[in-house]
């Protein structure tokens, strides 16, 4: 048997684990220094409170937990067992049915699949215990049955930060300042990309289809790439009407080049294109009848732009306002927030989101605690591990290890080198004995291997006269000391 | 819907977390000082990698996780549909049977149960990229459909150390003294019990029960509760022949407590009860047929005890031989070691073992790595949390959180603040701007829950006047300050 594991999962090396730290720790650190406190929820979750919230694509990639004990017992029942022998006998019904009507009676309970739900989940759970305004972070594994793919795993980590009992956009300001500072720490060149679930549904009610949102920001986001007439195809393909199509029209300016002059930083642009935006609405001519959505999303997005402006960030040409983001999940309402590398200032393909979130005013809702608005951001850690890797930005200096070796010549010498091993970690210096009285080239290939600088050999000669022999693996150096000076030569 | 999480698993609160991670950090620093490196594995493994590794009873509390997409698939084919069809359908056909036969057709993926297992299939898989004896810590979560009860969970933090391709001893001590570092920092009183399996299976096959090692020790380690004559009323009810029985009464005497005059410290005791042991074997009349595994077991016992008695820990009423020491998993066939709370030294009812390890030498070749030995310990966190809960023992500086909150006076003051914020930050000051303009004392209410000890006041005429109101929560004296010392204030 050649062991394996999933497709999509990963072990990770010590080396690997060591990179790993480094951004959780980096993120970890700015989320505390803004007053974010640490959570974490179990991995799995009842079904129900998962299922729905991630629209039909994210409910399939719903990892399922298999009842435990006799999971086939619903089917012992008489009327159940032929239920199901009448699902599987019958001719021509669509497998999907039969798993949809099975899986709920053998599975309650499932991994989860983000960060937010189960945190939405939690703040009603535990309302009572929390102070409101509640600012916490959870770094934890999510998993989903997605194919797997370069980049794309089916366990990973997300790092979410979320503010819940507050709708004011000072929330929204503090999370991109947090993206801000763990993408400068990181070296990482960054572009945050804002836009606002209330003008996209504002467009799309515009249009006369409320519920194609997604649809609509995915066909605008394509204009730069296939032109307004490749854009106006694919929409009749998913049979979006003449008439719908003719009245997007304006809108696709907004993604069209010609809207980025380079005089304008991103942020004048953006304004500008708010400013545009709420002229639309105003004219009479395009019989606008429920402007207010998109009145509101615009209001949000400048208030949130010059806010970040007056701060002054060193991020004048990393934020901008792009209409056609929309971001997969049902729960957003409000802001949406997504980071890219900035392709332009490295040499790096990657175009995938390192982090991304946004504002949700009814998620709580739904578990029984209405009227409480959060927004909250996610980074991608194992995206940004990619990213770091491929533009070489891990520091050289983050690979701890032992400091010191002691070699191992037997019996009593071993004995005796317990005892200096003890002394060496009271003096909080990492150390080992190696186990086995191995060839010594051997031991010394070991600390070699492990990059272990420093490696001491104490044989019976050593024993007697009290003398060591230190060597310095970096340098090559050996030199004799007694064995009382050790740990300041090492220290 | 009221929310609720799956019986047995947990939510974890910030005050938890801190406490959580003081252990987890404990624990850590003590592996990383003794040259231990981390590595992670997925949450999921392949079926066959656990199955069978932990006994009937393991197996069976393995949480599966259903294929995702089709998992009826298998069953479309018309034999195995009929199959499926007759299993059902039979009469009298027992429910885990059938159970059995569809498990693995409709779930191919299994939650790890331990981190032991999984890592001896990280070894093999990566064995060409691994510097041996590989020394490594693990700090993840486990799950197991266990009964939910006090104390015991159906997901739980394990923290494992291993090291793997040494056969050396001198890794059993130094795990001992890990241990003893770690509970002493702790400030757990604990006792560390040992014994080896050679000893337990030397027994068995001696009494011609070779594979009943578990269900001896079981009734052995009853003797001081239920005398002598329960012991073998419970060894009769389990099908041990009178004759069986009454082999085994030689070693009952090691769990008398005649054995354990005070004079002695449990080390004396410990080498005393070896020699003890030793003698049986070498005793003609009792015609030990095979006893060099006995012996073995002993040897590597009173070697390990005089290491560490050597050492001079301090420990030495913490450290005892136990020959009815058993430890249920499958893979163990050298020395085990359990470790629980001294209820004689404090006020604790707590039985169960807050750590457990010991030596596998056949883990890896079940995965097609044979002849590399391996021995390791674990440490039970949510036992520990317990534990220290219960003692009171957890220090009481450990609650961080924010240190300055910003009270919000409005539109005006707070985008003033979001600049004062930005500067606390960059001096390294964890701090917060209250989101919403609410009423003064429920933002000052805030800061009291949170536990931040100093609020900064700025409104309209302090931002005319360059001096702001700092009032520190703990004393509650209230200071005017000019804004520019306010870093120096604080810090």
């Amino acid at each position: 048997m050649k062991p394996s594991i999933p497709k999509g999962s990963r072990d990770f090396s010590p080396q690997e684990m060591v990179k790993r730290n480094y951004i959780f720790d980096t993120i970890r650190k700015v989320y505390q220094s803004y007053g974010y406190q640490p959570i974490e929820t179990p991995a799995m979750e009842n079904s129900e409170t998962l299922m729905g919230k991630y629209g039909d694509e994210g409910d399939r990639l719903i990892f399922k937990i298999l009842n435990s004990g006799d999971f086939l017992l619903p089917f012992q029942n008489p009327l159940d067992k032929a239920f199901l022998d009448w699902k599987i006998q019958g001719q021509g019904i669509d497998k999907v049915g039969i798993y949809r009507e099975m899986a709920p009676l053998i599975s309650e309970k499932a991994l989860r699949y983000d960060l937010t739900v189960p945190f939405a989940r939690y703040v009603v759970q535990h309302r009572n215990d929390i102070t409101f305004p509640f600012k916490r972070y959870q770094i934890q594994p999510v998993w989903r049955a997605d194919r797997p793919q370069k980049g794309r795993y089916r366990e990973f980590y997300q790092c979410d930060a979320d503010v819940i009992g507050s709708d004011s956009l000072l929330n929204e300001v503090e999370l991109i300042q947090i993206i801000d500072e763990v993408f400068t720490t990181l070296g990482v060149p960054f572009i945050i990309k804002l836009n606002n679930r209330k003008i996209l549904q504002g467009v799309a009610e515009f249009i006369g289809a409320p519920d194609r949102m997604i649809d609509i920001a995915t066909a605008i986001d394509k204009v730069e790439k296939i032109n307004v007439s490749g854009v106006y195809k694919e929409l009749q393909d998913k049979g979006f009407t003449e008439e719908q199509i003719e009245k997007l029209d304006d809108f696709l300016l907004l993604k069209k080049p010609a809207q980025n002059p380079k005089s304008m930083d991103s942020y004048e642009l953006a304004i500008a294109d708010l400013k545009w935006l709420r002229d639309r609405i105003t004219d009479d001519s395009l019989e606008f009848s429920q402007p207010e959505s998109i009145d509101k999303g615009a209001n949000q997005l400048e208030y949130i732009f010059k806010s970040i402006r007056a701060l002054n960030l060193d991020l004048s040409q990393k934020i901008e306002f792009d209409v056609s983001l929309a971001r997969g999940l049902n729960y957003y309402t409000g802001t949406i927030i997504e980071v890219k590398v900035d392709v332009s200032k490295c040499k790096s393909e990657f175009t995938s989101s390192i982090c991304g979130g946004g504002r949700y005013d009814n998620l709580t809702g739904i578990f029984g605690l209405p009227d409480v608005s959060g927004v909250g951001v996610s980074f991608g850690a194992d995206r940004i591990y990619d990213v770091l890797e491929e533009l070489n930005l891990f520091p050289n200096d983050i690979v701890a290890s032992t400091k010191v070796l002691l070699i191992n010549f037997g019996e009593k010498e071993s004995q005796f080198c317990l005892k200096v091993l003890k002394d060496l970690h009271k003096a909080g210096i990492s150390a080992e004995l190696y186990p086995d009285a191995k060839k010594i080239n051997k031991q010394f290939e070991y600390a070699d291997k492990r990059n272990i600088p420093y490696v001491v050999s104490i044989g019976e000669k050593e024993m007697e006269s009290g003398r060591v022999a230190l060597k310095n693996l970096l340098t090559k150096e050996q030199i004799e000391i007694p064995l009382s000076d050790l740990i300041t030569h090492i220290k």
